[in-house]
């Protein structure tokens, strides 16, 4: 088991993947214009358009956090509000980077199973909202996170639904797709099926959890929706000067649909995972739809994986559950031997 | 003369230098923390400590627009201001970075021979400012950018007079390291002569034009001014998940003194090409001390290189000069050769 | 019943108190300073330290909004958290006032009958924010309204308990009270142990809804908390440049308790009427302390009142109630006629 | 010359004039609706249509610090930039409201003389900010005082040329009228050919210094432009609940003209004023066209004519200028006598 990776802590404990390094070696020479005006980022708005089917404006940047507060920003004024799930990513773990960006915009969170939003929840609080007139921050958009921050993925028809209830309301829909590749490895349909389609308005590209060093690109399928987008990520010192070396990074996953191969891979890992630990008796909390686990664990195997050396999160217990909830953490760079030698341990435990 | 160098737009159109990339690759493997919990940030202070000789706390961020707005955000109020140059990078060239990081704080422009502020200079605004009560932003720092925008260097006394003068009035002294290292090679002193010992008290210090990807770091050399700057990064999308690669950049140049040595390079080919220039007749604006050359030239020359192939900009020429200016940038990745073709590029217009 | 006063609205339907109208004549002579260096600010401090018997800062504002909103930013910082109740007025009735004047910070509402907040309620998002370290807003001030926006207000243990819980925390404790005067008529105790004495660290002092015309105090029991108070203000468009005129009425309302027997006196009225509907069998859905009912209603009943002249306002029901809820409110310049003829449409609806 | 009114700081040392105490007296009795929805509001509208002869959406607010900083966040991004004069009072004496309210564009200060701006100034910062492409904020509107902080005038063929050359560049046109009624009477035109026919599209209509008591209304000339006015006003807390009494303090000096009269006669006495000190051989600053009276005074006449008990600003002096300067405001509420008495006290000196 020497040599194996233990670490289900995250997808960003991951390294860069090779081709992304590759990537950026072979555009280490010469100089180039800065600021984006260069072959590379030229290249990625092509990429994206074959990739999406369709005109977009993209723009890279190195976090998601700042993908998805500057797409925020952009769709929604001050004085305006977002929907999303209460466990939305936004919402929990950016710090109130959206209201800082949006210049004090509100986060309007709403409950759902599997961090999941449906259809039918956005028009009562809009209609709540707008009842209260100059007194209610204005909701302007919904953002829902594919994959969900529980690990499921949203159904092409659950999304097309959700637009449509979303436009109906005159509300923008923006996607955190921070890992839009596993989602889409699950939904086993097109980019453009997955996002547009559906009434995907914007959409935050995930790369740096799928082998990217730190790039995300804001997919503007509007591209009129884009107009402040430039000056919003400059003034946020998010326009990188030698902005090739983002670009290539997002280059290198996009060609030849590495991205979309990683994230297969993290998922069919994920999936013998939860598996192996059904063999030994272990719930999950939540079915495995992409590169997360949620599983009940009792107390004693947790400590006994962490005395392993396994790395790993306790999770907040949904409502009702009584057991601790630890979450697992496939990635494109992990092994089935990583994998086996995780449900190896909690064999050797129940062994016990 | 093929394959040379041509463009002196800036140092930020270079690429990485070799040894930023071996660093890269170096620590591109197996798992490590996210966010900051990995060996190379944790190196990256201790090079840092080394380099300066004191305690500090350091973060690093991948822009300069970015070090800098987070760094003043940290140090002055919503209802504060900055007295800096009027032609400081942060008062020009980041699109209101620093009023949109500190939540609308204002920005005092003075004026200045070589874009350097004098200690003088600073007691009159202060003072009427405070007069005025609360019905005027109160100044809370000074930015002086080192090398500033005209391509000179504060002299350490210079630097000295005018951080006692802020420190006496209240305000803390921030530095826009952007070419640091070319500063600092022009100082031949230590960097703690050239920073805190001479009152400073925050570095934006700038890598990314001295061969790093993407990388500054700021430094705090009064660590208890830093207790906000880490949420604020986050809450700004300046917080890599995969931060190793952000440190190790840094580290890479950090060790051994590259940076220096990188910037001593430039700084050489600067002289060289300003004296170049000078042997063809071409009068400088502003004394050579850093990288950057800012020389008066005829029109016709100008269109006579830029037909050569030579990449620079035509940049506002200061008051007072009737003929158009260019600026003209050189760095860690070019040669001598680089320089002489642009010599003799201006010798054979001359010779027609 | 012709004449009697017939809408039920809100408080702030009502006009100005005659007292306060005198008080706006006397002081309408002569030149005195402007923006705050005029001899009714000065007494309006001398008045709010003797009704509160203790060292404090104030300062006088418009509105509710911008009270709650400065006291809020001057506690909070961008990257905070404010916890209240989910129906608290700075939640849902400001569009957004606290996020905008504090940069960007974030509410956690909590639940709880009464919409009251319990002291065991802070503990557990507290501790969730902090074990997420820079990924989450840092909570830093704990917001209650006296009354609550259910008409409830806090008894002293209560109130005292929760801000020691809050303090021990490290969070402060700002009081919204727009209705506070109301609260205290219930409490039967000082202004002091009303607030600071149960470690309330900041109030806005309301005194629009009790016979004002436009004046509330914001209220620092801990004046070293005030000190960028007054730059925000005036920044805000919040210091009257004529500001004898907005002291003058705090001081007409304050001097001889004229503010408690307005309180009073609206409660008495709101009691009346509660046992006038009692009496019909009129369901409330919240016992009575202050000067509003909530009452469950047949929506024939509602048309019939409205359509007798009488307004008011539905209002959401609480979980798990089926009829419709409205919500009257009582006011210092009502009569007990009024409620009398309210009772009386009311008895003969049911009379029908 | 006792009971004679000694001070010029500024109109905002007088009181309120009687006709509105009085409107403000006739509107206090019974319930209206609050936060707009009341019969005053609703005749604000049409006195103001009445007045500047042409559909327009006016807000009142309580200040014209708040009237400036939300008219402008109407138009102009957070990444936006404002023209205005260096010695504007949005530049020099809001304590950077519009800084906050914009979410923090940039005020581009030019110079002039007589505090104006002239048309041919607005071209070339414009074109540098567009050429910067998106290192800069962009410019969005220009805003102009009427008068000015010099007490001067823009004759109405300079502002339609500003007016004309902002909106060719794509800039909205603002007028910070603090003093606009003290513009008006010196123009002798009507407001519609002061304003929106000069290519006026909002204005900042000033009354508290006219005679209100704290009344100001933004007035936009193509409402399409204050689509989000009313939710900013409101976020900003400066939405009056009992917004009656704002709505009459306009209505009372809109009626019948007596703004108008107002301004006249406070001119009349600056005019005389400055005639009174010409004749002692104080010399003028800058020519009178409103209301205010600039003038150098050896420092030995300032200290005499404190010493009388008169209160009036030093000020700051324009280039060139060496003597003492000092301002000297007049207002709608004094009397020949008083202007008199300040000229005797000069005249006494004098004779010394």
């Amino acid at each position: 088991m020497a040599g194996s990776r233990r670490s289900f802590n995250s997808d960003n404990v991951a390294p860069v993947a090779p081709e992304v390094m590759a990537a950026l070696a072979r555009v280490n020479h010469g100089t180039v214009h800065s600021y984006g005006d260069d072959p590379e980022t030229v290249r990625l708005g092509a990429l994206l358009r074959e990739c999406f089917e369709t005109e977009l404006s993209a723009y890279a940047v190195a976090t998601g956090t700042a993908a998805n507060a500057l797409a925020l920003a952009t769709l929604v004024p001050p004085y305006g509000a977002v929907l999303c799930h209460e466990l939305a990513h936004i919402n929990t773990d950016e710090c109130g980077a959206p209201e800082f960006y949006s210049g004090g915009a509100k986060l309007m969170a709403l409950p759902g199973a599997g961090a999941k939003l449906g259809a039918a929840q956005l028009a009562g609080p809009v209609a709540h909202a707008r009842a209260m007139g100059v007194h209610h921050v204005t909701p302007a958009a919904v953002s829902v996170s594919q994959a969900t921050e529980w690990g499921r993925v949203y159904q092409r028809d659950e999304l097309a639904e959700l637009s449509a209830a979303a436009h109906g309301l005159g509300l923008a829909v923006h996607m955190d797709g921070a890992r839009f590749g596993n989602a889409l490895a699950h939904l086993r349909c097109s980019p453009a099926e997955a996002t547009w389609k559906c009434g995907v308005d914007v959409l935050s590209f995930g790369a740096t959890k799928n082998g990217a060093l730190a790039a995300e690109a804001v997919v503007f399928f509007k591209p009129e929706l884009a107009q402040a987008f430039e000056l919003r990520r400059k003034r946020a010192g998010h326009l990188w000067s030698k902005s090739r070396y983002l670009s290539a990074q997002l280059n290198a996953l996009l060609e030849g649909g590495l991205w979309l191969r990683h994230a297969s891979h993290a998922n069919a890992l994920a999936t013998r995972l939860a598996q192996g630990l059904g063999r030994h008796g272990i719930r999950l909390v939540q079915p495995v739809e992409a590169n997360e686990v949620f599983a009940a664990m009792p107390a004693a195997l947790v400590a006994h994986l962490h005395a392993q050396g396994f790395e790993f999160y306790e999770w907040p217990a949904p409502p009702g559950e009584r057991s601790p909830v630890v979450r697992l953490v496939t990635a494109f760079d992990m092994a089935e031997g990583d994998v086996d030698a995780f449900i190896a341990a909690v064999a050797g435990h129940a062994a016990r």
